[in-house]
């Protein structure tokens, strides 16, 4: 019999009337005689306003407590999904993570999934209910509520497919699927039929923003198949799996972007082993991530170091590296801002050496100055000014011929 | 070392800054060396918002995914709490009903508490930490949550007192304590220091309001000592104990009160032992509480009986008596809707046999007529027109003399 297990995120639940679609959905499938175990999201805005309430009360709320506030969202929207398939007639039982089985480590906040009891689940499955699953909450070993952070109900989806062997995850969003480039800045993007993992890994990573890439990465060990698609439309969605079959093995199978990144030159640091990890520990201590990295020795002695960050983090990385100036030994600093990352992405890429270089042809043709440079296996990544971010994807879309066979609006 | 369980209703948690002002109260104790077991309502109006969703879905939703929607709200309560008491300081831990060890039976919506494992809190107590419990809920022995029903967190917090053998259970609520009367209808209705378990319970059952039956109950079979006091003010609140000292054996204690009351009355129903049984099936049926009930057989073949119920059950208790009335076999049937109970209470009544005498009397000089007449050991009912409800309870009060020493606005 096919189990599938059903991912409904917040969008998709926000209200009475959009769990109402999704419990159609679901009794489609049970209809079909599908064993199904379903994973819901918080309502809409419900999150937000519980972190509103959390932060009334302390700047930096209590990351423990802080879970068993946010875990209510999840478990609000379960039971009345499956008050709701009652209501219709069917069978079904709302469970929170951990009625669920979700035993996790104690890393609050953002705590990782160490087993499914899997017992918890099989013996409602069994009685021929649909199982609700309160998505992105577990319980550690000290008996505590944890989150699992962004994208947690995604991962917890993945995780159940994979605990159950299921034939299908269906993730369930407010878009009809992945797209080669987002459909909101390129206007002939084209939604694709599949995409490997890894090619996902790399959009989401990149910040396509459809699935989280924790999920992706899960489902990608576990060979879990996976199913983006729209929860409002009939429409096909995307499959992600291992094995692409080769016509869609193009070089480049779709864009992704960021926006809000800065860039940020020491000039003038010593040229010693520990530099970098000096450099980089500074910030880390701040909680700063660094993305791309690098590093131009342009004399015996001293080195530049270049690195973007996020816009948001620039006033605490100058902090940061103002007081740890001494020890740094850098004589001077630079910093851009207003710049944003666009990044081709496909398997094919590998074995197709001229894409970087038509790539950054395409852009130099078009008046677009390259200012970084970041490569993969799967990718390649140019740091442009956020002004040409538009005119760059559609540039790209064009010459990566993502628009697929029939080209529009030429 | 004094261990105190304190609990804090809807009103007193209403919002962040209610949450706080009980926060310092609980500081305060907690900076005299006290241990504290904390336990919290849903704040102000999150279980109706709660119940008004499940209604948008069902008009009698699941009861046990009803129970697991209604635990959020405190479950949302407790972890704002124990985020606030770390915030300033003090050592906390937020706890569920099912984390705090409250195992229920399965009857969702109205669970009875089979026992608490003590070993869930305990370990917390001995960390010194505050522990706050999230009230009105526990789990079932197949997993499941429940909630107490009506007065459930009052009932955890007594459940908590007798299991921990607490010193004391204080009930913070929007009252300063049980009065003699509700002072919304009589003037000078006076605070009482002291009252027994069995008076606050025909006092509670009676509708005054302030303590559910059912808490109070447990209490006196636990002999948990309660205190019932505002969490606005500093005033001292009510005792409710066993011993009540002598000085406060006054023959009526307190006056009570019910509106919403109807009277029914089936005339000439046949004259047989299974006439009574036969008419309460009826009702039960259809989940009519009846509370007063007077038979007087007036021939030899046939009996009037009466019987008091909610206003608002009327139509569905003529409903059930129409269709059932060859069954039954009355001849006709009267409804009088818009009356009221009002009740003097007190545990010296049993040896003061003057007192419903003395009651109906000054009713009847009030030109207050008395439409039926019910009594325990502890209590005397008179069913009144709603109408006569305030003045009927502005001259029993000062009948009894329930002012105290000093009688003002006379």
């Amino acid at each position: 019999m096919t189990l599938t297990v059903m991912k409904f995120g917040g969008t998709s639940v926000a209200d009475v009337e959009k769990i109402r679609r999704a419990a159609q959905r679901i009794e489609q499938k049970a209809d079909l005689g599908e064993k199904l175990i379903v994973v819901v999201s918080a309502m809409g805005k419900t999150t937000d306003h519980l972190v509103e309430l959390a932060g009334q009360i302390s700047a930096r709320p209590s990351a423990c407590e802080l879970d068993m506030l946010l875990s209510t969202g999840e478990q609000i929207t379960s039971s009345l999904l499956a008050m709701l398939l009652k209501e219709d007639g069917y069978d079904a039982a709302a469970l929170t993570g951990w009625q669920a089985g979700f035993c996790t480590d104690d890393t609050h906040g953002n705590a990782k999934i160490l087993k499914i009891k899997e017992s918890a689940i099989s013996d409602y499955l069994e009685d021929q209910k649909i199982v609700v699953v309160a998505g992105f909450q577990g319980i550690s070993q000290s008996g505590r509520i944890t989150t699992l952070g962004r994208g947690g109900s995604d991962t917890s989806a993945v995780a159940l497919a994979a605990a159950f062997k299921a034939d299908l995850c269906e993730i369930y969003t407010d878009v009809a699927g992945v797209f080669t480039v987002d459909p909101r800045y390129v206007e002939n993007a084209r939604k694709l039929d599949e995409i490997s993992y890894d090619e996902m890994l790399e959009m989401a990573y990149l910040g396509a923003g459809v699935l989280h890439p924790r999920a992706v990465e899960y489902a990608k060990n576990a060979k879990v198949p996976l199913i983006v698609r729209s929860s409002f439309t009939n429409e096909k969605g995307t499959v992600v799996r291992e094995s692409v079959s080769m016509e869609n093995k193009r070089a480049v199978k779709g864009l992704a972007f960021e926006k809000n990144v800065a860039k940020l030159t020491l000039l003038g640091l010593p040229d010693h082993e520990d530099t970098l990890s000096k450099v980089f520990n500074v910030l880390a201590d701040r909680q700063i991530n660094v993305d791309i990295i690098i590093q131009n020795s342009f004399q015996e002695k001293e080195t530049n170091l270049s690195f973007t960050i996020d816009d948001a983090s620039v006033p605490d990385a100058m902090e940061a590296l103002n007081d740890a100036k001494t020890i740094l030994g850098y004589s001077g600093m630079d910093i851009e801002s207003d710049l944003a990352k666009v990044s081709i992405v496909g398997s094919g890429m590998a074995s197709n050496p001229g894409v970087a270089a038509k790539m950054f042809a395409a852009l130099n043709h078009n008046g677009i100055k390259v200012k970084m440079v970041s490569t993969s296996e799967i990718k390649v990544s140019a740091v442009i000014d956020e002004s040409h971010l538009t005119s760059s994807l559609n540039v790209l879309h064009r010459v990566f011929e993502l628009e697929g066979a029939v080209i529009v609006n030429q």
